[in-house]
């Protein structure tokens, strides 16, 4: 393939010019980061797995019409996507109280909440992502009240079908972070699902163990993040049961 | 008088059981704390200028048809109000950027928002009063969405009432904080304005020099606190030209 220009490098992924206008190349990178930055490190084989779960589950979203910006995985590490103009907002969907949430209202993590709680978080790391209301959108004019109303029901409609989804492989679905974009067709404008689904983006516990098997496990440095990654992408059903040359632990030996 | 039992002590007020059921006594201390209580100190006069100025201003909105939980001032340092439960809600209305907006959002202090912002903040001391969405406030039942409605209508007449009001007085209002509480005659809840509006929760800037005449002056150690107070209730018409044997400063000698 030629070389193609680099647009934008992110923190874990890169973002390249596409093969026609208006489409873009998305490379997944090993790297992660924590805490905005304070933390960051390698997950060897994590851009991989990511790659894989993000295709699998964008996927899916189509079928049940959720529009996404994804066309087709390219290879391993890398997939096009139609490019968007991305809404400055992380939109944040939780059904169990973990991370941010439960230190906000003091509640103790694992708690079921009340309701399934949508958030937004306004995307800029020098203000280090603060939670806003509507009303902020709305002032600042990062989306207007009919785009929320579009985020808001899409974020609601991925939860139900991904809560599903993971409690058919014995995961529990705590949380996870969307982005949306805006993508235009000649003068018709529509909200579609950016960015990545992946265990860098959810909060997924096994059902019997409460096992994390996600970020978590680096954010908290619990080790066997690789293997925990890899977990979900086999019960997924998109690795091989052995393949990949990778010692395929399950959840029970990763304590 | 006969004793009166205390209800609650808080940080700028005490309340004390009311002379008939259904009623509060609401004593203005003259404390002074910012920053959660980080910061604290005595601000010689305070409560008797917040007394009044908060009497004032009650009896203004509900002139305009604001319901509010005030009955009468009864003191120099009290005043007699409806008893209500609080909801554990502060509203900010915004009107200018200035404190934890501006910081949240990367804004200069000062400079006007693009619309007013209405701003909902969970009454947690332990938790730091955190800001919170309306999906928050919903899921964990501190309102229900009438109520928020009802909150966020008062909420921006009280911003248009008392904007005219200080504009007539050389004043911008750049914000405030309001609590609002349930009342019930009988079966009938409404919901009323209570707890205070006075220097202590609103931001109050000089039009002509841009003077803070509100608790920034102590928050930020300015100095003249109580003159910049006495000079608000001056403007208002309630402190007589030259009275209360104290030296009445212009905000212009402020400096
Ligand atoms: N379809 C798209 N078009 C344009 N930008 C996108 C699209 N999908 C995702 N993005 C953006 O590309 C970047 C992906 O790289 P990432 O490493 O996640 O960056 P970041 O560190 O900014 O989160 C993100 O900033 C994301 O908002
Ligand atoms: N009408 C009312 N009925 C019951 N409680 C009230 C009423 N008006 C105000 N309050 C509450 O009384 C307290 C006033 O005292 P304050 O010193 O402001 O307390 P705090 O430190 O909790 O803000 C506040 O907690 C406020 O919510
Ligand atoms: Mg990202
Ligand atoms: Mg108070």
């Amino acid at each position: 393939m030629a070389r193609r220009r680099q647009l934008y490098e992110g923190k874990a992924k890169i973002l390249f010019e596409g093969p026609e206008p208006g489409t873009l190349v998305q490379y997944f990178k090993d790297d992660a980061t924590a805490g905005n930055g304070a933390k960051s490190g390698v997950i060897t084989g994590k851009g991989v797995l990511n790659n894989r779960i993000s295709e699998h589950l964008m996927l899916l979203l189509q079928d049940i019409g959720i529009p996404t910006h994804f066309i087709r995985r390219i290879n391993m590490r890398e997939q096009l996507v139609k490019e968007v103009e991305i809404i400055p907002l992380e939109v944040v969907v939780r059904n169990i109280a973990a991370g941010s949430i439960a230190k906000r209202f003091g509640i103790e993590e694992g708690t079921r909440l009340p309701r399934t709680i949508v958030e937004f978080y306004y995307k800029n790391d020098a203000l280090n992502d603060p939670l806003v209301s509507e009303d902020h959108i709305i002032a600042f004019e990062w989306a207007c009240p009919h785009d929320l109303e579009d985020m808001t029901s899409m974020a609601m409609r991925v939860n139900d079908f991904l809560c599903g989804l993971f409690s058919g492989i014995g995961i529990q679905l705590v949380d996870f972070k969307l982005e949306f974009g805006r993508s235009w067709e000649g003068d018709d404008m529509r909200i579609v699902l950016a960015d990545e689904i992946s265990p860098d983006n959810c909060r997924l516990w096994d059902n019997q163990t409460n096992e994390k098997l996600d970020k978590d496990r680096f954010r908290r440095d619990l080790g066997n993040v690789r293997e925990a990654y890899q977990e979900v992408a086999r019960r997924l059903g998109i690795l091989p049961e052995a393949g990949n040359g990778g010692d395929m632990k399950g959840p029970e030996t990763m304590q």
